[in-house]
């Protein structure tokens, strides 16, 4: 059977996330964003859509590099306001059955414990629908609203990360047995407290008693999706990511990245197999080419430059520059960060012979990147097709150009398609949690040979010395009787 | 016209929240708290009821002093399992337009920043119907799951906490004026970034520069809840809480206590009557007195008397001593922490010379406390009334026995006899938001003599030498052009 697309709507709580300036479109929704209705009306349309999930990004901090703090983010509402990704999803859960939920959050400033319960409880309230983005926060902003003078260096911060992990995996998968609740009405035991424990984690960044607040969800530990780059990111992926987030500007590139994912994967014991592979995709898509060629046409007379420096945190102002002036000349004498001050994200990888009005119209255009394709449902399908079998990828997170205009043309119009071609499910038939959705029902919990399992033998729990069990935190008087 | 009753189902998102035991009760619906479908019935009951809203309590760790650590209250579900309060309401607001949700959440463990920005997200997703029950966390364990040795100090918690209260009314007052957002279309600005702040914080505990990541919410500061007790308590509810929990035996300690913090609240600028007072009650109620005393009976004999001590915290197990020691005999030589080592809360104000057998017994029954009433509807009706205006209280927080039965029973029984009477709401008019349904039309912010309104002067938000405005974080070429 030919490989099947996963596909989740790219989404942000906030206007305007990863396409800038198109919240001016009369028909754009985006403004709704502080509303529920928005994120249930959205919620229902891609389950109607049976797509895998909502994959919901997130930030802690604004974009201040560009220009005068975040003075130009706030006015593009580039990702300011933007509110908590994880209260949308009960919301969402309620008026859905079947639908995934990713939530980004990062490891670098909030406490394990607090967060391994938040987690906890939307895979109770969404019955294992619930998946976890790992980050570690890139924004300076973000550190500084956490007490931190500024960035933590990355490669602490995935130290930081390895251990936060570990935190959950004991309380997720370590605390708690399977059969610890027996709801005896007869004994009047809610939960026997011999098969629960205390973690009693102390390591170089965290100290938690546990045991765990709640009882065992569907999935215990969520799904866990990370973005792999760096070769601390790699290592970190390869470790503990079920879903990777990967990309590069051909097959080539693509098949090589994931390659080579997979053979750390192996390297650590794990099925290679065991990792999907995910593509942020941009899909613009009508009845025929007149309709497609004004949508894109509409689409890129929107777009704001402005906004994707302000999002690739450029220090530089590009659009002050005279259009024929290299880009090396912008960047002469500004060192090495964050390519030479230009920034990151959208603008890495920019050959620095082009010239400035070059690369803004490359910004202006959509399809620098493998992952875009402007066509009819049969030219988008084969277009699709070809990314699942020449990448080997397993599926994308489509980026929304409106809301909800990108999902329901997708929906309209590729959905179909691809089910004719047996690529897209017909219905959800994989299992109830997000897990099984991935890799097959009967799957939902981190499977044996994966590093968080380790903790569900309590031995790995202990620390030498000290005692599996609960220590009596004080010592007691002998009563009489 | 005579004083109406404010009333809230007191709820906890766990098993066994204030009466312990009753969980085995085979009609009792708390083992489905995992479940969204428990809270969205129980908040359309409430809305049908036209109550004020549900208010949740919240711990954050085990309760570990009775026995071997938290063995006991596993069995007895003591609040563990329990789940995170603020995800259930974003789902309850779902199904619901006026019920006001009220939730606990600790200002000792978690930054400040990510819960002023989770308020402001539930404050936009409910239209301004969330409250907050500030509390700085009493157990020990609370502690040891996020870092620290033990329970921090009384007096120290409140330190930290007052001064988290000014990093969360800087962001939530101080960070974005009210039209800050223009969503000025034409001329492609969502937000005029002059109408927003960073907040630059530096203070004894907690760094945060902001701004502000949630564009202004319908109420802006949630409101406050809090209960006073100790002198800091007091001090610290005099300056910050809207609604003030309060108790006492008879009429005349609750009047004391209440004037008591009303004297507090004058003296520090502010409207004694911009405080309303909220107790927690039990209501039994039947159509009959036959009716009552078998409700009576049936919760009366499930009563965990060892779940009731596990809550408060007791160090020593009172039913394994004979029934006919004396407390003081229990207690002798143990020093004088929690009550001798008896515990707090519920076993509070024991008279010594009891009996071990008199204070279990009277821990079995229900009536310790001026604010229960077990009867027909007119008979709780007139004690509710002379509550209302013997004790000078607003309003109460209505215990649960079973859910959903003690909320069925008192809005099919008690509501349309207090309406009757004049003494609650025919339906919801107050206004939109939760603030509007305790003050009256028109006051959705907070007032402005309240403490936290200062912060709306830019003026009190910079540090003198700082400037108000965003500082660029690094210096930038001058472009050509």
């Amino acid at each position: 059977m030919s490989k099947r697309l996963h596909v989740n709507l790219f989404e942000m709580n906030c206007v305007s996330h990863i396409v800038h300036g198109m919240w001016v479109h009369p028909d754009n929704q985006r403004h709704r964003f502080n509303d529920l209705d928005y994120w249930t009306e959205l919620a229902r349309l891609l389950e109607y859509g049976t797509f895998d999930g909502l994959f919901l990004a997130d930030v802690i901090g604004a974009y201040d590099s560009f220009g005068q703090g975040p003075r130009a983010a706030l006015e593009e509402a580039m990702q300011i306001p933007s509110n908590d990704p994880l209260l949308l999803i009960p919301a969402m859960a309620q008026v859905t059955r079947h639908l995934g939920f990713g939530a980004t959050f990062s490891t670098t400033y909030e406490p394990p414990f607090a967060f391994a319960r938040r987690m906890s409880t939307l895979d109770h309230l969404t019955r294992g629908r619930v998946g976890w983005n790992i980050v570690t926060s890139y924004l300076p902003n973000a550190a500084r609203n956490f007490g931190l003078p500024g960035e933590v260096p990355h490669d602490h911060r995935y130290e930081i990360a390895d251990e936060f992990m570990d935190v959950l995996y004991k309380l997720w998968e370590g605390s708690w047995d399977d059969d610890a609740v027996i709801r005896d009405r007869d004994r009047k035991i809610y939960t026997d407290p011999d098969k629960v424990r205390a973690i009693n984690h102390e390591g170089a960044f965290f100290k938690v008693a546990g045991p765990h607040l709640c009882q065992p969800s569907p999935q215990r530990t969520p799904v866990l999706f990370q973005a792999s780059g760096s070769p601390a990111g790699l290592e970190f992926a390869a470790r503990h990511a079920e879903v990777v987030f990967t990309g590069g500007l051909t097959a080539q590139d693509v098949r090589r990245n994931i390659a080579s994912t997979r053979a750390r994967v192996r390297a650590l014991g794990r099925d290679p197999q065991a990792i999907k592979f995910l593509v942020q995709a941009g899909v613009i898509v009508g009845r025929n080419d007149e309709a497609v060629a004004s949508k894109l046409d509409a689409y890129r007379q929107l777009m704001s430059v402005r906004g994707a420096l302000v999002h690739a945190q450029s220090e530089i102002d590009l659009l002050a520059w005279p259009p024929e002036t290299p880009i090396s000349t912008v960047t002469a004498g500004r060192g090495q960060g964050r390519a030479g001050g230009i920034g990151r994200g959208v603008l890495a990888g920019f050959d620095p012979q082009l010239t400035v009005g070059q690369v803004l119209r490359q910004l202006e255009s959509f399809d620098r990147d493998r992952y875009f394709v402007a066509g009819t449902p049969s030219v988008v399908a084969d277009t699709i097709e070809r990314w699942l079998d020449e990448d080997d990828i397993d599926g994308i997170n489509l980026r929304q150009y409106m809301s909800f205009e990108t999902a329901r043309d997708f929906i309209e119009l590729v959905v179909p398609e691809l089910r004719r071609r047996g690529r897209f499910r017909e219905s959800y038939q994989e299992g109830e949690t997000l897990r099984e959705r991935l890799f097959g029902a009967g799957q939902a919990r981190l499977p044996a040979e994966h590093y968080g399992a380790r903790y569900r033998d309590p031995a790995n729990l202990a620390i030498p010395g000290q005692p599996l069990r609960f220590d009596p935190p004080v010592s007691r008087a002998v009563p009489v009787g």
